[in-house]
């Protein structure tokens, strides 16, 4: 089985786009008219048969970790109400692609993250899509704010009572911004890479996993900068007498979203294979198709497979083994499916 | 000859940080003593040859194209004129150091920046340096907040008149931050790195070299995340109908600042060798030695030296020749001190 960690819907129905737009209205117009958001079956399908699902034949993948779409997360808009509002009509949303399509997606919640709000606000909407959704994992933005970072770091207090749900109900996060409200940040190009590198940068100078040995995140986008800095890493930790990276890669983990053969080489020869999830992030931050190989640049499938110094069973444990193992929830969501 | 185009007077006499800590304590306390700078040669000696003369001649590289602390440039602190005369005293301390071993350093200056200001203010600075003191080039500041990234993107007009300086004076500038005052980065293990992902990027999406076709970059640390994630660059660039990576190659330029064989490698095989310029960032952010090699971790001649897929050709390329092109100043500056 191949599991695609870091899908997100961005293909929804242009209804949930007109819900958003009335909604962020509503924030200045106290006259807009509030909207509610539905989607049928059929419309469901019909935005994504041509688009995840096509493309999961197309590559020969089975199941995606589904979320709504990072960028439009928008944490930084409106308050909390707005954003919890968001994320119910988002993450029901999510749990109706699983409903009718239970072989080819598994849900990932978005959470009511507000710039200045407590984190731990979002564990009644992380308890609602674990325990009555199905849900298995949750993105957590580092930075609600949008690109100006007004909260503090992963690795604060502020966010321990959030930690203490995710640990209790054995889910884990991708540190996951949402889009840029900072011009000097382009979302996909920028904004979403600074995002991974500084949070593996927050990780490496606290004792976050000491308070938390089972908590776990997977870093998008193959660690941001993180494996190309490899040597960089391991030598502030040692200059800084922190431990070794690699006690830290008991609870850090790196997708393959790296668009090109010669980045995933570097990421899986870097980083032990036994912390590296497949992942292609489809569709979503590269649509086209590489003029170099003559395959879409997300196809990143091909590059696991092109990646000559791994053996068939590395092969396996990033496609498959590794997911099962860090989304402590996965094995038995997949068992009451029939997918054991 | 090897020419490391990014070196930092880190190791500067301790009377510069009590300058500094007396400037700052003057901000807020109007009775706190003045102080002046100044250092004696011998003082300059004793900073040097137990530090990056020695290890110029310990790894056989031979120039380094030399500037002032980067974090310590801290332009978020006070104002334009807090920042004017720290980069008065701190070029003046470069000068020195280029005048009593010119075989070994040539000038980059420090600008007066700060936030909120129009970079305009620091052409006076740039001109004294280049004209009067010899210096070659300019690091510039994407973000003289410290990291809360509030003025306007390098490819905002905000930033012409500056460009039109370069542009006359023919020095490029290395874009580098300064100390981050957000606690959600870490100095050189995060803001560094997204610094120059996020330079990197808003080049990407501007037309700015349409207008400074001879305007010039250099991007430190390896580019940031640039080059581990060339296909996600090249894909986005093309998404946008953009121009190809290859058209802003002409004006951007990456340094060897990758702290591992791996990255090196990586860095040097994607990014074509004639925009990969030498450079160690020594003494600099990571100063210890690597378990798995014994050698330094910033020793990255070592690195280029071990690149098995570059040739001599191509190593002289990015150990000499890159630099002496695209600091058009060089080789003049060289010539006068008989090392042409």
């Amino acid at each position: 089985m191949i599991i695609d960690c870091h899908g997100h819907y961005t293909t929804a129905p242009k209804a949930l786009e007109l819900f958003r737009k009335a909604q962020i209205a509503a924030l200045t117009d106290p006259k807009a008219a509030a909207r509610s958001f539905k989607a049928s079956d059929d419309e469901v399908r019909e935005t994504l048969v041509p688009a995840q699902l096509k493309l999961q034949i197309e590559r020969g993948t089975d199941l995606a970790l589904f979320s709504p779409g990072a960028g439009r997360m928008s944490h930084h808009i409106g308050n909390f109400e707005t954003s919890s509002e968001w994320s119910r009509v988002c993450n029901d949303l999510i749990a109706q692609v699983c409903r009718i399509y239970p072989k080819s997606f598994v849900g990932v919640c978005q959470l009511p993250q507000s710039p200045g709000v407590e984190p731990k606000t979002c564990i009644p909407e992380l308890e609602r899509c674990v325990n009555e959704l199905g849900f298995i994992g949750c993105n957590l933005n580092p930075d609600p704010s949008g690109g100006y970072w007004k909260d503090p770091p992963l690795t604060d207090r502020w966010w321990y009572p959030l930690y203490e749900t995710m640990v209790e109900l054995d889910v884990p996060a991708m540190v996951h911004v949402a889009a840029s409200c900072n011009p000097n940040f382009h979302g996909t190009g920028a904004h979403y890479i600074n995002g991974d590198t500084s949070a593996f940068m927050q990780f490496v100078t606290s004792d976050l996993f000491k308070d938390f040995p089972t908590l776990k995140f997977i870093i998008p986008h193959g660690g941001g900068a993180v494996p190309y800095h490899w040597g960089r890493y391991r030598g502030l930790a040692q200059d800084m007498k922190r431990p070794p990276l690699t006690e830290l890669l008991k609870n850090v983990f790196f997708d393959t979203c790296v668009y090109h053969q010669k980045g995933v080489d570097l990421l899986t020869s870097v980083v032990p294979v036994e912390n590296v999830l497949f992942a292609s992030e489809m569709v979503g931050a590269v649509k086209g198709i590489d003029p170099e190989t003559g395959h879409r640049f997300d196809d990143t499938r091909r590059y696991i497979d092109g990646a000559a110094h791994l053996s068939e069973t590395q092969r396996d444990q990033i496609f498959e083994q590794n997911a099962r193992r860090v989304y402590g929830r996965l094995n038995k969501v997949l068992a009451q499916r029939g997918l054991a």
